[in-house]
């Protein structure tokens, strides 16, 4: 299919490409946020193995899951994708139609993106656009000494199938200290918030909830980076349910004075995986 | 340099990077317009022939070009990068540094984005997001038959550096009846602008702002699809001048009913660049 099909095709899924910039109203009164992420062939996936319908499900999922981390409601999505001029027709209109579908199921609008050719692997590239009530954005800054750590779900599965925890976050406005999602492994992201919010954290082995059981279930759900759930923190004095949005949600320690951050007594060692946020 | 002294690098550069999404109040009663755009390592660039810099600069450019062409205030950017492991590091820190430095001349804060490796060329994502009062972006749609068509600057000049016409556009805004910015190429781009306003245009060789003299410069100020000029139209009944914002504006013909684009009456073949807008 020449690229002038591929084109068309994107222009009746998307919305607002015939010009040079999408145009968009926000609510009255609420801010803007916005992120970015990409998947690299060979780096975050591989087509002989992830259908090109699921790789553009995974880059909408991990896009619209910072969306969520925020608290935001999602509202819009942006594809750039360059891929090899040999890359099969099948393959390619696959990707498109996963990402417009990825795009329907989480009710967003695509709403532009761009198309080149490399001599290298696919990479594609997402930016999701959401929307918060002014002053209400999820922010990693903010957790208190004494305040409860949460998780949702459980960690380390290995889903091929992202599901941007959106409702819970949501949710969480107004409820949750901070927080992010668990994009890098919970030993790296934990972190991450305790040096943004400037405090330290202990959290319990036996209280994190595993996919999997014993030492290497445990070392998944500390270092495995694509659960995509959420970490988050609330004071100890507000109720938090179990079940937030059909969601499990686990109270795995607190956070506390100073800048350790502890397993069992012990440093929590980082090992999930680093990159740029 | 490791990835995360780079990321340590952004992250004083940039703003907002601590968190999963960039936070952005817009302005009350204004709206958002959002553009992407891509450069990839020997299909828009060739590392050899460009410093890192400038193809920074040229990406933030194209970016911000798009916001121009809106009528938009250029607000914000993000940048998604993968680039070959071996990459050497002044070339590495070179990009970096070249969009930072972008940014801040054009104003625009540095908000976020994404590093990943991959094992062929470079491919550099941009996001860019301005703002404008309600109602008032420029889009493609809007011409009317008898409206004058305009076009900005010399077309067809080699510039290796891109200037988005931020000032212009924003002058355009409540002049202009629709507007784009000339990265395919006139010839394909007034094609562009008469699709989406379901009109047609005559536009004359003679009073086409060549950058070179002779039928090879008119040739290339058609044809040549990196201008960054805008194209525009404006009733014949309002005086534009003949420089706004420093830049020289240029009638070049109008705007006619049916749907022909003629060039000194004959049908005017788009050989321009195509690609996903």
């Amino acid at each position: 299919m020449p690229e002038q099909e591929l084109i068309r095709m994107i222009r009746r899924m998307g919305t607002g490409i015939g010009d040079d910039c999408a145009v968009w109203r926000p609510s009255p009164g609420w801010e803007i946020i916005v992120t970015t992420d990409q998947l690299v062939e060979g780096v975050h996936y591989l087509d002989e193995k992830m259908t090109p319908r699921a790789a553009a499900a995974r880059l909408v999922g991990r896009g619209l899951s910072d969306i969520a981390a925020m608290g935001g409601d999602a509202r819009l999505v942006f594809l750039n994708v360059a891929w090899p001029q040999g890359l099969p027709e099948v393959w390619r209109v696959g990707f498109l139609r996963g990402f417009g579908a990825a795009a329907r199921k989480w009710k967003v609008a695509w709403a532009g993106g761009d198309i080149s050719s490399t001599s290298g692997p696919a990479v594609a590239s997402i930016t999701a656009i959401g929307e918060v009530p002014k002053g209400h954005a999820i922010l990693r800054i903010g957790a208190k000494p004494g305040d409860i750590v949460y998780v949702s779900g459980k960690l380390g599965a290995a889903r091929e199938r992202v599901t941007p925890r959106l409702e819970l976050g949501r949710q969480l406005r107004g409820v949750a200290t901070a927080g992010m999602d668990i994009s890098d492994g919970l030993s790296t992201d934990l972190h991450h918030l305790a040096e943004e919010s400037r405090v330290g954290a202990v959290i319990e082995a036996s209280r994190i909830p595993c996919a999997a059981s014993g030492a290497g279930g445990l070392d998944r759900a500390l270092n495995y980076g694509e659960d995509y759930e959420l970490l988050f923190t609330a004071p100890s004095s507000t109720r938090v349910p179990a079940r937030i949005a059909g969601v499990a949600i686990t109270a795995i320690g607190r956070i506390t004075r100073g800048r350790d951050v502890l397993l069992d007594g012990q440093p929590l060692v980082a090992r999930g995986w680093e990159h740029l946020r």
